[in-house]
């Protein structure tokens, strides 16, 4: 894995700085300075407008355009997509001193500097501009997303001559004429256009799906201005004139509603009184609360912690549960890349984030799940299957992804489901959302797994034939570890679950039983299927074998692939990437993470050194997971060597394609790293439990998670860990294998040798 | 295989008789009705224009446009295609009496009746016509293309007034403004147009490929008649007002020329004293010429004596060896189905018959793959292969298809040419050929065999991995038996050639090795590739593995397969067909055919009773691979069983798409599968082999074959063989396993009892 960092941004512990604007790095760094509230994202695109490359992205969660792609072809493989679109950019804005523009890729500036303040979600950028007419004026840039009134953007601008008194002109629009920068296409329809003094309103909705967004505006200026109103096609805006004064600062503010909903009366209203400060304020309270609740503190190794900062900062901004309609793109709101899919990532990597910092956002994402419930059904129908078959990438549900190989091929959209439903329930205990949905899912995804798989020729096997895995490099194979593991289990669980509810709530099993029509000789095929699922095993070496003859794989020494052949999917023969033992992300270690219980240190040792060699982590999601393992086998350098990248993946672009947007859900993935790796927690057993490590260049470091209602401290030093609760009164978990009772009281435990 | 007969045309020896209109069946009766002369085709569609359905298509053999199928994506997957364009409609003609067009799809006729004449290739189709106003007409088309001059297409039209004297109205025109039906599209831009007092020329060429095409048509009339000119953008032709007698016949001759070649007056040259009469006399000699060389008779079996001579008819009318630039498209120059690409098919089952028929047309197809070599070589370095990669599908040697699993895939495009090389050597003995083309295409194929392929992780084995065989049903295994056979069989041919070479003429070897910078240890690695190639077998019970891991896979019955979920293409989920061990047609059976005396009988039955049951023949070249080892096998039911339809598989449209024109290639099985299955012919060995049977209902049958020069014909009787030379001296051969040495004098052989 060669890569390598491109250091731009300054270090500091709670913000993101940038200082000096470099063009090359524009459209990586509008990425990293996103803001979002789940509700909506904003690149951090350059309001006044910018001639260089960039992607003036905004985006709204759900708001999606669809297309055909090709003829209609062969039954259940996908010819129609879906993908969020670039929205109204309602930060717009022009400013004009003497008929110049500015245009931070023409324009002469000095003393750019651009912070995203992580403690409170404030994006500051400020500079000073210099017209060739030789005014120079200090401008800075204000804005924020609300965090608790997610349909608020704010932005403000202060400009104060320097060395002269004149006429600035602002500009301020909403502006849908935006293009949807990979299709090169604008999908918006303007429905509505209204403005008032102050105040200016516009409403559009998709082509094709009629997704409906409203995008309303007021404006306050401190200086003395005339106003005139500015309309074209797709925009509705307003002109201020400001007659500005040396060395005055004028300050122009605009409060943004954005919404789906039709109703410009209800919508306005919202912002008539709203008010600058109060709502940061309110945001910033809302981020104070974030931190005090799941922050994490690296004492000795200042990259790192900006870098986890930036990662739960990134993943609060993305999701943290407003809507159980949303799920969370591969790129969250910062992108046009992947299309705005989410894809099995939310339930195997983010909601683990989720579970253990904000349970009803996990129980949200779920949520996102049943309501789509019936969607993947008609996806199981198309192939060939009963129950539900969950789409490999989707926003509303329906599978987007045309390339077959994938769609078809690959159940772990379906078993993670199981597997969120499974983890949440365990974590949160709520047997009410199993009853009501849970239930539900678990068994139509049961159907799906009992009509997919086969039994072997001789009949003493079933499985799955023409999978693909997680492993992307092994594509059309037979009984994939993985796939057959998370089969059984799914299986497994679905039965008990129904037998549980059975037990505690006959009434409620009984209207199941009826609506989904389940009988008795159902359950037991799952039962049989589950019984003789073949997991390929050397029992002898007690190694998994990632598929049905993977073991005869010709064998590439990956260490030996030329640096400029990455990514292979460029460089070598399509065909190609899938003829050896090569693996882009580990199929058996992952389930070994997720269930890891149910393997001893022995077994996972065995299988770690097999498979970490042949894995050449293509997937940003891979090296946490090695890394996590290799802390449990106490392989400490090679731990901090594959967690080295993960938490600044996107702020040192080490893929090279932070342009694209962020890696929102590997973000997720580099808390777990922390969490589950250094942090050495376990949750599949019966009890949680923490075996903390230290990386040798830390001098210590604490997190803090939520769990059974309790906000659980942990503090790890070199020698030893200190634990407890900041709130809550009692939580029972394992250190280092011993019981303890946690309460407000700290506990200082030693930390055993073979953890040194 | 529930394959019905659609009976429609009248069942004769040498003739294809259509007696009364059916509008219905009229798209398939016109590919019935298509006449060819490799050069040129043309359907048999109404020239006087037809306004119900059908496809009026006039193809040239090399003449392709091209398009660009989606975005640039991954290495070595094809996104770019060429497909045969629909070309001039030179027959063109309108017939106008009262003001009424002649339009068979509203028009009133009687007496109708098509006949196409295989004795002598002529097309003549009659009725009556009765006008609205009352006028009764009789109406006979004639057309032919001349097989000896192939640039020459004749139409004849006499029309007889029945019941008046008055005008008929004849436009006969060279129209480019024809579309391509698929796609909806002209191809054609016109370049050149000009008339001449009874003549008129027009050039066009295609768009994007720049195909240079030119007509030049002459016209006679016997009649009285006036004549004006006709020009449109794409046309250009003449009218003719007829001044017809009552009961006295008119004739209006049309001769064209068509040419690829920029040479008008040249052109326009060939057909100025052209004579209708001498041309189809010459045609007709030709046609003679072929049957008494290449004719089956079958007594007692009217249907199949109709239906092997219209097999052999469209081969000859197909590819003759004309032009060594040209191949065999899947549906010749009957339609626009699969784009008039080139498959494998080609070399497995076009070339035996003309091996056997025409050496030169053999000699030509070989030539087609050598003239492509560049391609094929440009298409292995996009694989990330050395050598030369033959494609799946061409027209000019560019791979066309764009379905990756297949394009990539699929060696045996390749491995074909080398079989297709040896066969050819084998029987002509032609070392010149091997020497100047064939020992190169082989250097390059093994090159390929030797990079594509990789050993297994014990090192003990060298294969393919990540194929698909000829079976499609199974697309993307390991070690595919068909595929390593066949890379085996190519690596080996290939040393064994250079060896032969080196020890003939040195210079020519030394010349070669030269030219490709082949050194010795590139020819140890191909021997050590080949002395490893895994073949999966069974070695307790003689049975081959279709595949590692075959045996494995779970069964279908497919005998249980609903008839209604045939194509199960249409009816099963994509990736449903490939999960389980049904065969779409059979690799392991195939080679046992190709290399027929590497295997005893004892386990040619093992394999044929254990993949017989297993294949669905989804594939039209499918049963008569079966019907011929059946016949080896002495299970003679089941081999008439097989070859049931293969003679009349369009003539009956068996397949219910005989609207997109004829099965060209499945054609050449049905040959095959009289002589090689029937007549128990074998090729492979070191001499010619015969073991004629005699199916249950026929009293008799013969056929000939040209071999060394010699013709021989070969009578099968119910208790005896009569076999002898029409043309050569001697023939060695060997007829149910003992020697013979044929001469002119017929020698007359008793049937074993085992073979009756």
């Amino acid at each position: 894995m060669a890569k390598i960092a491109d250091k731009y941004f300054k270090v500091n512990p709670w913000k993101i700085i940038e200082e000096g604007f470099d063009k090359e790095h524009n459209q990586a760094a509008e990425s990293i300075f996103s803001l979002g509230n789940e509700y909506m994202g904003v690149r951090g695109y350059f309001e006044e407008g910018y001639s260089g490359k960039g992607l003036t992205g905004s985006y709204f969660n759900g708001i999606y355009a669809g297309a055909k792609l090709g003829e209609d072809g062969y039954k259940g493989v996908v010819n129609e997509t879906e993908f969020m679109v670039n929205a109204v950019n309602w930060l717009s804005t022009r400013i004009t001193i003497d008929s110049e523009n500015l245009d931070l890729y023409v324009s002469s500036i000095e003393d750019y500097k651009r912070v995203l303040d992580m403690q409170n979600g404030l994006l500051t950028r400020s500079f000073v501009w210099t017209t060739k007419s030789g005014k120079k004026t200090k401008a800075v840039f204000e804005r924020f997303l609300s965090m608790n009134q997610v349909h608020i953007g704010v932005q403000r601008i202060r400009l104060t001559p320097l060395n002269y008194s004149g006429n600035i002109e602002i500009k301020m629009e909403a502006d849908f004429g935006i293009l949807h920068q990979m299709h090169k296409k604008n999908y918006w329809k303007v429905l509505h256009k209204n403005a008032e003094p102050d105040f200016f309103e516009i409403a559009a909705e998709t082509v094709g799906t009629h997704k409906y967004l409203y995008s309303g505006s007021r404006i306050w200026c401190d200086g003395s201005y005339t106003v005139s109103d500015q309309e074209e096609e797709k925009k509705i805006g307003k002109q201020l004139i400001i007659a500005a004064k040396e060395k005055e600062a004028v300050s122009v503010i605009r409060i943004t509603w954005n919404d789906e909903k039709k109703d410009a009366e209800g919508n306005r209203k919202h912002i008539e009184n709203a008010e600058y400060e109060e709502l940061l304020n309110e945001t910033a309270d809302w981020w104070k609360n974030v931190w005090e609740h799941s922050d994490i503190v690296i004492d000795g190794d200042d990259e790192n912690q900006q870098g986890i900062r930036f990662c739960i900062f990134q993943m609060m901004q993305t999701y943290h549960g407003a809507n159980p309609g949303n799920n969370i793109g591969a790129k969250g709101l910062t992108g046009e890349a992947y299309n705005g899919n989410a894809f099995w990532d939310t339930e195997t990597y983010c909601l683990p984030f989720f579970v253990f910092n904000n349970l009803e956002a996990a129980r949200n994402l779920l949520m996102f799940r049943y309501r789509t419930l019936e969607e993947a059904k008609k996806r199981a129908a198309d192939l060939d299957c009963r129950g539900a078959f969950y789409p490999i990438a989707t926003i509303s549900g329906k599978e987007c992804c045309n390339l077959w190989q994938h769609a078809s091929l690959q159940l772990q959209a379906s078993t993670a489901v199981a597997y969120g439903i499974w983890f949440y329930e365990k974590m949160s205990n709520d047997k009410a959302f199993l009853k009501e949905y849970g239930a539900e899912m678990l068994v139509e995804i049961s159907r799906m797994l009992a009509t997919r798989g086969d039994w072997s020729a001789d009949g003493k096997y079933y499985g799955y034939y023409c999978v693909m895995g997680p492993d992307e490099f092994q594509m059309m194979v037979n009984h994939n570890c993985y796939t057959n593991f998370m089969g059984k289990f799914t299986m497994k669980y679905t039965i008990d679950t129904l037998e549980e509810l059975c037990k505690e709530d006959a009434q409620a099993y009984k209207e199941l039983v009826n609506k989904l029509s389940i009988d008795e000789s159902e359950i037991a095929d799952w039962h049989t299927k589950a019984e003789h699922m073949l997991i390929p095993r050397d029992d002898e070496h007690k190694l998994y074998e990632q598929h049905d003859g993977f073991f005869k794989l010709p064998h590439v020494d990956v260490d030996k692939i030329p640096v400029e052949e990455f990514p292979l999917y460029h460089h070598w023969s399509y065909d190609r990437i899938y003829r050896n033992d090569m693996i882009k992300q580990p199929d058996v270690l992952m389930f070994m993470l997720m269930f890891n219980h149910m393997f001893s240190e022995e077994e996972l040792k065995v299988n770690y050194e097999y498979y970490e060699p042949r894995c050449i982590h293509e997937s940003s999601l891979s090296p946490s997971v090695h890394s996590i393992l290799a802390s449990q086998l106490k392989k400490k350098e090679e731990a901090y060597s594959f967690f080295r990248f993960a938490t600044r993946m996107d702020l040192d672009n080490y893929n090279r394609n932070g342009d694209e947007g962020l890696h929102t859900t590997s973000i997720a993935a580099a808390w777990m790293n922390i969490i589950y790796g250094f942090g050495g927690m376990r949750s599949d057993g019966d009890i949680l439990e923490l075996s903390p490590t230290i990386p040798q260049g830390w001098k210590g470091y604490q997190f803090r998670i939520t769990c059974r209602n309790c906000v659980l401290k942990v503090q790890v030093e070199k020698d030893c860990v200190k634990a407890g609760l900041l709130e809550g009164s009692r939580l029972e978990l394992k250190i280092y294998g011993k019981d303890y009772a946690l309460t407000q009281q700290t506990e200082t435990i030693e930390i055993p040798k073979e953890w040194k």
